[in-house]
């Protein structure tokens, strides 16, 4: 079976959706779309694929499956129109910035029963798919403590801080999804800090640049997370987890594995900075997922509970950074 | 001038002190003491010194120095009897189990005006010193987070943990000793979580095996520490510190630099397992310090001070686990 | 401009540079040929090309390039056809067993003014062109000693080393050329030692399978170079470059970043052991540096030159070990 | 039983031996003498012990052993001394710069029977003993190649490097025994190059400071030597063994553990530069094998015979690199 897809929206992360179906053998590329007509004609050139009309391409017989890469304000109508007329649904995240709005979500993609898979990107990186799979296997034993590092290399505008609905959904919902993806036991509480550090920009427009987040589960296992919007040395994603039996973690990737060494001492390159190159295997990874869960009617995992759970996490970390306490989930 | 030295307590850590005190070209050891015997006996014959009584010691014309290697529980007394004899004073750590006590000692101690210096060996660490050095030196900016990551290689025994003062004043209090030594700027609010995930015995003791804390400063730095009783792969002691322009990370010393590679991959040995060969260089180092501080009459660094700020945050951690909230310092 | 390219030979190789082809922007992959029409067609199939004829792609009006990636004894024939046929020839290395085969397609290369491209792809690897270009901007200084091992994971079958030309002309030969390609001046002597260590099948065949060459330039710099047909850790590709000012050192891509650690220690997963996953951003850069060539009417690099330097380096050092001494150049 | 031990030479290397002598339980150092008065007094000074006339210490009855590290050239008759004297007998590297007087010492200490180390302490190194230990175990299974990268920081003065017998006696020494202590079967056949590229002054004085040495069994088994006497990243000490079920490496030990992190990349410090701090551990661990040979009656290893096998090997490089030929050994 090939899975015929249409890509909604053609910025930067549609435009990778576009690349990588053109590069599976199970699924086929068939139309695009954009509310800005000249961004889905360049990438329907590139891709020689078909321009059509969003609301064309969810009702089109000829395509199984959408891929949600619109603004989230859009993701809402999108999710209903695509559910309702079958279409299975891989949508970037967040799902929406309204736990509300999710949850309403959930509802149609129960009722119409359509496959669907929130982007978390990251579950697909090679090296974190490892960590999870050696978890599974005991390889660690329980797991007692996991430590998430995740820096971007340095801030996004302000312009789109402001609409970002802040570090906590924009950037740390990542991490939260990570930390359900290692623990495997839901968190019972959240206690966050933050601060503007970076730029004093970011504090007037409301929002932090450093953040730390704590989170434990009813049998006391805890999470730690950190996030800055600035890393000099490149794009840092870096997890521990630790278990009785031992620790496994997973390293940055480096731009090269070449080391200089002199007077000074040893050097190597800077971590991979951009994230559409550090996620490149994982994004492919992930469209692979998505079509092959399709192909053998297995639900796509992440799912859409994980959209809302992670949201959740995000939203409660903002209630305990304004409130300054730890909050119960 | 040559320092004149008396060490009270010959366990484990007096031995070592004892030992390294031979090794200093401006230190001389002259006795030792132990509430045992034997003890006492044992080291003062390995070391070519006199065993005197602990009180003989302290008031001994001949000894401009005493190392306070004993039981927490006797400190207080031996400071105030060393200080009131105008002794140098070298103190483990904790100074005592009471904030009130330390106080006490703070008053003696600058009365009489006797150097002092509190015993945090790993702030002699060639590679937490370094740490501070480029820190200080401006290498990597103004601090914005501190990670610390301190676990045992295995528990001690039960008995010992009754008898610990808990997890937070007997293990993590290195690490706050550490974070203020590193962040530099005071901390204002605590908040901390653990459990007992690694011997249940230890939860019916009263105690915590595995704990995560995070301290805020008023600035909004933030620093986060985690430690457990359990670490298959040795000692593992870890830092990094993120700051404006990049991040300084210690890692790990392992046994040897031997890579083994096979089918399975590339094998390094496990971290060094036993504190005292952890950190060997630093309890040298340490008593170079305290020597050196005597010698060119400059204050001890740690001094009395950073013992008792070290104690207060160990006791407003077991007061945040206690309630639950975040405690403002 | 677009360059329209033909693949000859859709073995492995040419299926990759296929590929390779349908990502580039300025290239069009217009026909694939092979002696077993079931290949062409496969690939053909995949990649929505036409299969045609060798010798019609040869002479097509509608192709500017080709790519040889058929068995090393037709390429002599295939680049004499190309070159009159003005194409420019993209060639898998060895150009050909014989060196004065090699010199009579230098001739009509020459003559024809056609660009040529020798397929050596670690040139283009991005760790390795790393190593050249820190070399040239003077980073280390003067180049003084460069060490290559290039370890296969395991040894091919054994009716491949009997029409393979031997150890140096079918493995080494990768590692002559990047000697050429790091030291930029050219060896004068050699001196080569080998064993069969891993197979006594390989000394029936009359090959090695355990080599070691030393190489040396007339100004005294120095190049040793080991290879083996069995790594148990991966396929080991590792160079390090010393020069007056310090070293530059490439080190093996492993499976994953992921770091596992129990009682035994640290340890990392294997190098990737594949050749075509190893070196994949490589063949994607040697397609681009091609075409970019082509389109830029710049001498492709490494030429023709380099195909025929690497292959009298191999020849030399087949030499060397039959008389077990060095050997002039 | 306690060996008492009179050291022969308080320059650099009888310093170290004599410090370490005090630090060992069963080992009592007795006397130290000199040519130069002032050195042994300072050094008996520091350690609390005799100066003697050299003869005295030889013929000493309260002396069971002797450190011999005083210049090589007379080494052969305080051997003689000291074998005739029943001394034990630990002898800094080379034994003599003359194989005949080598094998004129081994008569003497064979008649005698006292016990003989030749003090090569990378043996005793950790790293490198674990290598050993690792091969002798299995772990790699049957050895392959080994090779050996050994760079000093930086050229000694040109005064030194005249009277130092040539890189390969004075330097490449210790990697000779080296090989042999990891390959554990004889070579048989040698091809040294090698040239001045550090300092013209070096070719002046009639030696090289960068070297390649190729060794090889009568197995086939391979060892490949690197030399430079430049290194700008410290005292470069790596190793690495190849067998049939995977390798062995040992890399160099840095000067601390911390990692800088900015823009640039990664950044740790230089390798140890001094080859007394690079080697303190091996240096310990040397006079301990000695002491202990002596107490438990076991000959110390190595032994007389593979300072005799070093030179040779010495000796034979410098033949093959005149003559520009591989030697047959």
């Amino acid at each position: 079976m090939v899975v015929r897809i249409g890509v909604l929206g053609c910025g930067r992360i549609g435009q990778v959706h576009g690349r990588t179906i053109k590069r599976i053998d199970n699924a086929r590329l068939v139309a695009v779309s954009d509310a800005v007509p000249r961004a889905a004609e360049t990438l329907a050139a590139e891709l020689q694929v078909e321009v059509r009309q969003t609301e064309a391409i969810l009702t089109a017989t000829d395509i199984d499956a959408v891929i949600i890469g619109t603004p989230t304000d859009t993701h809402f109508d999108l999710i209903h129109g695509a559910a309702q007329a079958g279409k299975a649904i891989f949508c970037e995240k967040p799902v929406d910035m309204s736990v509300d709005n999710i949850r309403a979500c959930i509802e149609v993609v129960k009722a119409t029963g359509v496959p669907f898979l929130t982007a978390f990107n990251r579950r697909f990186d090679p090296n974190f798919a490892t960590l999870r799979r050696r978890i599974q296997a005991g390889d660690i034993g329980a797991v007692e403590l996991v430590i998430i590092t995740s820096r971007d290399p340095a801030p996004p505008p302000i312009s789109y801080i402001e609409r970002s609905g802040g570090l906590f959904r924009d950037m740390m919902i990542h991490d939260f999804d990570m930390a359900r993806f290692l623990m495997r036991e839901e968190f019972t509480r959240l206690h966050a800090v933050g601060s503007a550090l970076v730029d004093p920009a970011i504090a007037i427009a409301g929002d932090i640049d450093t953040a730390a987040v704590t989170l434990t589960t009813a049998s006391g296992r805890i999470c730690q997370i950190s996030n800055s919007r600035r890393a000099a040395y490149g794009y840092d994603q870096r997890i521990e987890v630790h278990g009785e039996k031992g620790m496994l973690r997973a390293e940055n990737q480096l731009e090269t594995t070449v080391e200089f060494a002199t007077d000074s001492g040893f050097a190597r390159p800077p971590a991979q900075h951009f994230f559409l190159e550090r996620y490149e295997a994982a994004y492919f990874a992930e469209i692979q997922a998505f079509v092959s869960a399709i192909v053998h009617k297995t639900p796509p995992d992440p799912g859409i509970h994980d959209g809302l759970q992670a949201q959740i996490l995000a939203d409660t970390a903002a209630l305990s950074l304004a409130s300054g306490q730890p909050v119960d989930l």
